[in-house]
């Protein structure tokens, strides 16, 4: 018989476990924190029907959607965003779920775009969102949840960039463009890539508007400087406008709030220029980046919306959400060094040297796991050389190592992989207190 | 413009919060269970090559596969169980991973059977394997997982059942019966349903065999009591055949073996009339029943398979695996009133009473997380009564209030929801001690 050849998609991965062990871990400190908050897990089907998916999506994504007829002649969709299927779940569940509602979700969507170096038609979406009210402390809240999302995983140097699109909004009302505000927000977008001169002219150039016009709303997105001088100064950017008044107001209201749920000053950062897409945000948007490596673009974006459902359903549902950039911290932390290099989600090892006393080594690691320790016991009794080496590729912090003189002295030895070090403890069934000591003042110091 | 109606596709499922808070728990501490003894996590593709799939399947599974061209003309299907994408896994990467290589991969698989009270097109498998090895204590390990898994995620009565195939294979083969395994075991497996005179006529027409000879093998399938009765039993069943003997020796060796590793006897079954499937296991195979839900079947079945990955590679991969029946496990924890009743994974609510303090709750509860406090600040200055019940219908523990009076003489009220009883205690944001003791005592009573 011939063999089929293993192998994956284009465009798809295996996950092996040196990268699997960081990733679910990441996924359960998102977990932990989404919880801490008060958000709740959901998960909806990969598949839907393909009507759902094509309602609001641009044409681009509904070319990327994996579609098909499935076997009863329906035309259904893979998912390839969970902002969709958040917006169908409401539609369909909120009157039984109740409002206000925060749920988060982290699952896999799928688009057929052609990869690029590092991007995948398959990727994990880890998003959360607050529905069913307008209150400025769910958007002071979502500020709190990226702090401590990127806090607990593991970054130290990271700055929060939060704007309000209302007070550009004003702005634009009071300069008689409030209908213009595409193309201005579209030519905005590029100022920093081709700087103020050019930006200027193709805004004046597109949305057809004055130099002067251009100008005010350049100085509205160049308004810099620490985030109490910013609210300083914008009310007399935008002229005193009333709307804008209030976004600034509001705009105050997160910073100051998000200052209260502990996030600290320097990791939080006032910047009316972003403007994050065109049409889905209507109030506070945010953005985040590390700062030892901005080039990646933000790993923590999102904002507030007006209406989540409405393709759906009549009623009204504002909301604020996010979205954290998994697989791009992932990347980040790889890039970082910050990733811990094993292959093994457990601290010890240990050698089965002697195979007569097997339902030795298998109660010593039972007695381990009971203590809170992870093990693993080598199958096979091979070269304790074979095993060790094994034990040092995988990454394990420790190895015991027992042979039949040890077990009848009633003793063991320990092993430090890093070092090589060793030691010896006593160790019986009865009474392993030494041996666990031991280990979890290794596991401790190679953490 | 027209809504589109909001609904799943037939056959599948959303999973709302309170009942997707205790399945996220179970996989948690399944995913602990499994890194406790060394399981690593990988994650595969959900779309393969279609021919990757369609391998090995039978009929019935290959005519359940979601299939489709891609947008590049080729044959894909979504994964319909875990086990063919772990071949593949294994036999594209296993000179990288090396071997034993113990993984476990807990996710989604579709089928489009069907549907059935219970049953749905799409639902989770949670699978652990270890690959490359055919030593016993692999086989030990696998029954210490399970009783681990099981006794972690909260059930106490459970008996898992052990047999070796290798046993009635020697039998067999005694009788001279080695070539008619399969139509023997096949009538075997209605031994529970039909009675002993009715699968021994069955089995004489079906497999064209002597009744003394049925009767034989009725004899082994019969041999009950407790374990060491049965392995003392064994020798005689099977007329000293050495290939059954070596099948009772392993088979006690993992008896003991799992007794060593800390599984209490009480939990332990010896059952030689277990056959599970007829063609992909060759060794142990085990059972794990629920001893109040019998009647659900097992909820975490497994065996030693001789070579996983034949189909696409010729490297020779023994293994043993099993599979935890996540759904059906939680299906018994709702009948068993195991789960809890809640719709929030936090354990504290904050009402938010007096909106000029609302920097001051954002603070507290800033506070309570940084102890390992889960909070949810209520978003809206509501009603108070709005508020509480909200927090009840949720399934909170804990109630923290505080009204500007309260703010002033620095002390908040705190109420337990199950009871409705409310106490006095002091606060600070400088000091919030005796807060954060107050709730631990709510939280930890309340479990």
């Amino acid at each position: 018989m011939s063999l089929i050849q293993p192998r994956t998609l284009k465009g798809f991965r295996d996950y092996l476990p040196s990268v699997m062990i960081p990733r679910e871990q990441m996924m359960q400190t998102a977990r932990e924190v989404f919880r801490s908050f008060g958000f709740a897990p959901i998960d909806t089907p990969v598949l839907e029907h393909l009507e759902i998916l094509t309602g609001k999506g641009s044409d681009e994504t509904d070319r990327q959607i994996y579609r098909f007829e499935d076997n009863g002649g329906r035309d259904v969709g893979m998912r390839f965003d969970l902002t969709v299927p958040l917006a169908r779940f409401a539609a369909q569940h909120i009157n039984t779920l109740g409002t206000p509602f925060k749920r988060y979700h982290i699952a896999p969507v799928w688009r057929g775009e052609n990869p690029q170096a590092g991007r995948y038609r398959e990727f994990v979406q880890c998003d959360f969102d607050t529905i069913g009210t307008e209150s400025v402390l769910a958007d002071i809240e979502a500020v709190a949840v990226i702090n401590n999302l990127l806090a607990t995983i593991g970054f130290d140097a990271f700055t929060i960039s939060i704007n309000n699109r209302v007070i550009l909004s004003g702005l634009l009302e009071q300069l008689g463009l409030a209908d213009k505000a595409v193309p201005v927000l579209r030519s905005l977008d590029k100022l920093g890539k081709i700087g103020r001169e050019k930006t200027a002219a193709e805004m004046c150039r597109v949305a057809e508007i004055e130099a002067s016009q251009a100008d005010a709303v350049l100085a509205l997105a160049e308004c810099d400087g620490d985030a109490e001088s910013v609210f300083a100064q914008l009310p007399e950017i935008t002229g005193g406008n009333e709307k804008a008044a209030e976004g600034i107001d509001r705009l105050t209201q997160i910073y100051r709030g998000a200052l209260a749920s502990g996030v600290p000053s320097s990791r939080l950062r006032v910047d009316v220029s972003i403007a994050r897409g065109l049409d889905y945000y209507t109030g506070v948007i945010f953005e985040t980046t590390l700062d030892q490596l901005p080039g990646i673009g933000s790993v923590c974006s999102g904002g507030r919306y007006d209406n989540l459902a409405g393709l759906y359903t009549k009623q009204h549902l504002p909301g604020i959400g996010s979205s954290l950039g998994l697989d791009r911290l992932l990347a980040a932390m790889e890039e970082l060094q910050l990733l811990p290099d094993a292959s093994t989600p457990a601290p010890v090892f240990v050698a089965f040297f002697d195979r007569d006393f097997r339902d030795d080594y298998l109660q010593l690691a039972s007695k381990l796991r009971t203590a809170g320790i992870g093990v693993e016991v080598y199958p096979d009794a091979k070269k304790l050389g074979v095993q060790l080496k094994y034990a040092s590729q995988k990454g394990f912090a420790a190895a015991v190592i027992a042979g039949g003189n040890e077990w009848n002295e009633n003793r063991c030895q320990v092993k430090t992989l890093a070092s090589r070090e060793s030691s010896e403890v006593s160790y019986t069934h009865e009474n392993p207190t030494q041996l666990i000591e031991s280990l979890q003042q290794i596991i401790s110091t190679a953490k």
